[in-house]
């Protein structure tokens, strides 16, 4: 975690000092999108489960900014299968818990449950890209949630066929729903090192 | 586009304002992190696909920061089960293009194979995850290719049997790699105005 902040607060340094001394719009655009550029990498790269929360309450308008990111994920042939159940309400997360305890709600103060809209996907073979694009969806999620300071953890549900169901059951949703995962989320109580995941033997080039 | 590039613009001009004028550290991280998030959540609403591309080549540098965005993915259990196939030579593109035309590798100067690799998936009902891991971990590839100033696209392969039979072929990959999409990519020739897809209906609040 350290060596991004730092890597961004020179970054962000070099851009102030650029600006600050001169006048020169080219120079001020070219460090603020290094700026942006190196923001964006170091929120991918800090961002971490997290599972233990304050009581501070997460608001609409940052919950609301938050789903748009989700709505901007990509989808195949520009489907959009996807719907998002937003919860705040205690009762709510407590029962959503009682029926998934590993999803970690038990401090949370909101969840996002990202669910595929199957009258909105591909007909055919293609039916099964709503998994990809939901998830796109939930990566977005995440990392907007991490951006404005607030923990998440990605909590799956499908395929797990119980799971689909009792979750299904507390939300009320429609058969033509389905549950994708709960996004655990609120202010972080606890500040773990992001994993270094990095691994060369992952990568290869041109060919395998 | 411009929304953004203003509302960006705007706060990245009030964040200097505040850092020139006092020498208070915890203004200027405030205002800091606030030009953060602004540049995360601007970064996601504008990513766009591309499709045509120059012929200016993508540096391995960048693609190596790009891939290690993919590999910082959350994934179910920690489990990481991705490998990534980072393609620049011509010839592979072109063979690429012949077994999948609707990749739009045309143009492409680099494309990133984003793959499951089923030795390192969850046992049981739960290997499906694997989808899901790669889905977040492709996200990141193209949001830090945006946010670098490169265009790209996901093109689905798996679950298409044909498309991942062909895929396979090209690249050599061993039976237990399965490709679930190539991302296109190099710098964009076309500069298409990213879509409004936030829908009302899809968002629910507390329950359906």
């Amino acid at each position: 975690m350290k060596k991004f902040r730092l890597m961004f607060a020179a970054l962000f340094a070099a851009g102030l000092l650029a600006s600050c001394s001169n006048s020169d719009n080219t120079e001020v655009t070219t460090a603020s999108t290094a700026i942006a550029a190196t923001a964006v990498i170091e929120n991918i790269m800090t961002r971490t489960s997290i599972r233990q929360f304050t009581d501070q309450p997460v608001g609409k308008d940052t919950l609301d900014v938050i789903v748009k990111a989700g709505m901007a994920a990509p989808s195949a042939m520009n489907k959009q299968p996807w719907a998002f159940v937003v919860v705040t309400d205690k009762t709510v997360l407590d029962s959503l818990n009682a029926v998934h305890p590993h999803a970690n709600l038990q401090t949370a103060t909101a969840a996002i449950i990202v669910a595929g809209n199957m009258q909105k996907t591909i007909e055919g073979q293609g039916r099964e890209y709503w998994v990809q694009d939901c998830s796109a969806a939930t990566e977005n999620i995440l990392l907007a949630a991490h951006a404005y300071g607030l923990g998440a953890v990605w909590c799956g549900v499908y395929p797990m066929p119980d799971r689909v169901a009792d979750v299904s059951r507390v939300l009320g949703l429609p058969d033509y729903i389905i549950p994708l995962n709960i996004i655990t989320m609120g202010y972080p109580a606890q500040n773990p090192e992001p994993k270094d995941k990095f691994l060369e033997e992952n990568v290869h080039y041109q060919k395998w």
